[in-house]
């Protein structure tokens, strides 16, 4: 079995993709025994779908995988702490376990701005934050570097 | 301009649908500058997808009608109280003004399970329930009546 570090560095790599075309840099990976079912990094700009967070795109493929809309066999590997919306939306597939990278301050629904996964709903979470932080969090801070940088440069 | 009332009968029109085809029947329908510019009823079970409720249905057709993922100038109506995950979804796709029928008393992200528009988070919601709730609350009793009804026949 592969270690959370492993699936987080997968995580990573859809984060990345997100990062090449100018999107906020989050990546998401859903594993079903072992084997990784489905991939999402976000693309609201590309799709210009607010519900096109990495998370959404990832249950979305990985119901389609499975043919069930509960995914109550797989582990979820985020880049990012999930926001409510994704949060409710680990709820609503019935995924038992979660694991994120970097927390996120300002909108985090585990943590860091609430705790939605102690609402007591009719599904339980087991998740951690924290795995391989260092890494998700500085590929998500250089890319809000780099666009202050260009509003400043368009602004000039 | 029409009326809310006019608007959740819609909704209650598109929730029908989903009665129909044995879903949980909630309708959702989003409106930009008095015309209703997305539908959407719950699809869970058709679609084998744990995020086809209503309300992500009908954003994500909003977003394509209008061609962006904000959707600042639109108003959302529900037969039901958004759940956890949908309260996230209209924050997250900007929509400033909710009207919906019945409340959840059970899974309820507005009032009665939990206030996520409470949050403070990047955008502020105006969201209002209990219009036309009876006959919101009726259809969807008289589905779950009915599942019940259901469950006993097959277990006899």
């Amino acid at each position: 079995m592969k270690s959370n570090e492993y699936y987080i560095k997968e995580a990573l790599k859809e984060a990345k993709k997100a990062y090449l075309i100018d999107e906020v840099p989050v990546g998401c990976v859903i594993v079903h025994n072992d084997k990784i079912i489905a991939r999402g990094y976000n693309k609201r700009e590309t799709l210009n779908s607010s519900l096109a967070h990495a998370e959404i795109i990832a249950i979305k493929k990985a119901c389609k995988k499975l043919n069930s809309w509960r995914l109550e066999e797989c582990i979820m590997y985020i880049t990012l702490e999930p926001c409510v919306m994704c949060a409710g939306a680990i709820i609503q597939a019935r995924i038992p376990e979660v694991y994120y990278g970097a927390y996120d301050y300002r909108f985090g629904a585990h943590i860091s701005k609430t705790n939605l996964f102690d609402l007591q709903l009719n599904h339980s979470v087991k998740i951690n934050g924290g795995i391989l932080e260092d890494e998700c969090k500085n590929l998500i801070s250089q890319f809000f570097k780099e666009l202050r940088v260009k509003k400043l440069e368009n602004n000039e």
